[in-house]
């Protein structure tokens, strides 16, 4: 593979990690988002620091609380110099936090901010660190 | 033309082509949406599948109902191998129906997942199957 | 750098660029805003087309009325030819300005086309021109 070729596959496998991101979380495949994580990754959010076992964990007992999702990415900023084995990307997420159309509390959107740390690991790019922001929410949390 | 510059046409080609997809449609321009599809592409939804020759008919009757749309796509999920002719993208969507600003109904948004087939056809990328998946729907349905 | 390395240089770099004005505007950093514009930039909206200098005071002055933003992007329809020193990017955005969550007028909501003309100006890619464009607004004004 030339170095061009290689490049443009790595940015390629970057570009789409937090979109086969959104597309497993939304469809609530939970091993699969595992996967796209370093096995020692660390997630930052409001509540602290988790390690990715926990993380997934709590995403599979949070899946219960609404009917539905669906994570929308804007396109991410990536930051990756040709051949390193380290990059980064900074996404901006809708994320609507669906609920059945009849419930009265309607749904729960927020505008979220992911910070990914990237490596190569075992030869896939994948997930070595986030950092989430949330810049907006609206609706009712779940009670 | 080296296999990297290729590769990266390729890439960007198969990338806007959902892009060029939603400014047609929302400028109506049906002529220029069915330049984006094989001939004898055939789109599949929620009710049924078409032939691309009735789909744009449709699409033409249907332009009349709201008042105008955004399609706001995500970055398309794009599995390609340099040097292919065919190429599969799966695009996050979000739907803005739009009714004039003071219709007591409101906008009719949706959630949507584009599910698309492309192929190398007289030298330019087009669509040769969409599945189309409706993930939420918010708003009034056209009465 | 091979041109195929450049090509994708590039484009990365005219990608980035919307994305990284979202991040900009949003936290209110216009001196960064201001580095992605060519020194005499103009900007075309609604109101008629400013220089790039009194736009970016009136950004200032405006950034006060709503109480933060969220510039969300979709991924830019790229016009660009291998080794060219100008680019256009046609960028969908949803922009959320946000009113304190308790605000009775809610938020307004805006679906904006970005049209950039780019350079390469001293290395760097900037915009030349933009021309703005107000698909739709829901919400309330600022009084």
């Amino acid at each position: 593979m030339t170095d061009a070729v290689q490049y443009i596959t790595d940015l390629e496998a970057i570009r789409s990690l937090t979109q086969r991101y959104a597309r497993a979380v939304d469809t609530r495949d939970i091993d699969t988002v595992g996967t796209l994580f370093h096995p020692e990754a660390q997630v930052e959010g409001v509540r602290g620091t988790a390690a990715i076992g926990p993380y997934l964990d709590g995403m599979r007992n949070a899946s219960a609380v609404f009917a539905g999702s669906m994570h929308v990415l804007g396109d991410p900023l990536v930051t990756f110099t040709a051949g390193a084995d380290e990059a980064s990307t900074d996404t901006y997420a809708v994320v609507y936090q669906l609920r059945e159309p009849d419930a009265p509390e309607g749904d729960l959107t927020l505008g979220m901010r992911y910070f990914d740390q990237l490596v190569r690991h075992d030869g896939n790019w994948v997930i070595a660190h986030r950092r989430t922001a949330t810049i907006w929410m609206r609706g009712a949390l779940p009670g």
